[in-house]
């Protein structure tokens, strides 16, 4: 396989697990990669991105590159149009969780837009170790990878777990029945916080798992937040 | 112009402005629309959805409807797929914003997701005033409303804004280089609060209207938050 073939390939799910690989695009997210000395195994550029971006093609000088045209990244951008850089990058290697940190645990989110949000702002708490069920998205998809905006580069465990086998922390939950987090006292004990999706809430097989459901409190009107501006909020309580 | 010709000329800004109208979808939005009395002038619907949601059904039998195909909803509709409802709905009129209550000022915000999550966090949190700079997208955008799920219906004023036009009020605005959201104290001041673009932040022209620069404390990494979960953390401040 050529290698914008290859990077074609790894918009699917099947590729990037066989693989071990996954996409990113833009200066922001490449940025983050090499800060963070993530593995950048190809990258793709154009001319015109180049001319106008010496402060990235110096930091990007030692990667195995490609200058192709216009037209050939954004075929193989998973973009409408691309911002006229792609790397293909290792999806990294996680052994187990840290049992001294936090845990952010995804219940089927499915959303791309949104998993994406809430990995930005897991890392931006302080949150780096995210767990998610099942039925949940592939985390190195490439709408997440565009809406995390480099936040992969700044966990340190991401996995698939079941909540049954995660033991010795506080299993919160986000629900709107829930104790306002504005009354919840945490103490030094380390926490799971557990969302659900939009419009389900926690799953059914969740429930039994959760020590304490938590809210945001409604001051107006309105069915439910965003999941990301919920988890920011909850999140901006608990790391006070 | 036939009614679903019509529906879709209201994707376009230019027909929403010449006939007062917008185009609204789903279950959850037209709920919210009936709720708060708003005027649909007419309903497209599907068999299909009609024997799937009797409740619905019930609620809007007073309003001129038309049954019409599969097809036919999605070609009207503006998303990829139709969940087999879709009304056009009144612009609500407004009279200038009550200068009792807070308000929410949008400098320059053109991503429509990003409008959608703003709107339907600022009435979570009773802002119901928003006011909005020239740049920034239609909120009557059928992606804006789409992701706002309904809070259009619970805005008390909705309107386009030159912050220098806005007197008596304390004008905050959002920006990593504040002071830390925890250390604000605004009294019983009403304010507006300055929610800039991303990536860009807070326009050149709104810098001198601003009173205070308020942030949210960054506990581990990233550049920025999202936008919709920036202002979610500020107005949960805020109106504590």
């Amino acid at each position: 396989m050529n290698s914008q073939k290859k990077a074609k390939a790894l918009h699917q799910r099947k590729y990037r697990f066989l693989n071990n690989e996954f996409i990113i695009e833009g200066r922001r997210s490449i940025g983050s990669a090499i800060e963070a000395n993530a593995e950048i195994t190809l990258l793709f550029y154009t001319t015109n991105f180049s001319e106008n971006n010496p402060d990235i093609m110096e930091r990007v000088k030692n990667i195995p590159s490609e200058i192709i045209s216009s037209k050939e990244i954004n075929n193989i951008s998973p973009s409408i149009t691309s911002s006229g850089i792609l790397a293909i990058c290792k999806i990294s290697k996680f052994q187990s969780y840290n049992k001294n940190k936090n845990i952010i645990f995804l219940d089927n989110i499915s959303d791309p837009g949104n998993l994406g949000t809430i990995l930005r702002t897991a890392v931006w708490f302080g949150i780096d170790q995210i767990a998610y069920s099942s039925g949940s998205i592939d985390p190195y998809n490439p709408k997440v990878v565009r809406s995390a905006m480099g936040a992969h580069f700044n966990i340190s465990w991401l996995g698939e777990l079941s909540l049954k086998e995660i033991k010795g922390y506080k299993i919160l939950g986000a629900d709107h029945r829930g104790r306002s987090i504005e009354s919840i006292n945490i103490d030094n004990q380390k926490w799971v916080l557990v969302m659900g999706s939009e419009p389900h809430g926690l799953s059914e097989s969740s429930h039994p798992h959760l020590e304490e459901l938590i809210s945001i409190p409604k001051v107006g009107e309105g069915e439910s937040l965003n999941i990301g501006v919920s988890m920011g909020i909850l999140l901006y309580e608990l790391t006070k």
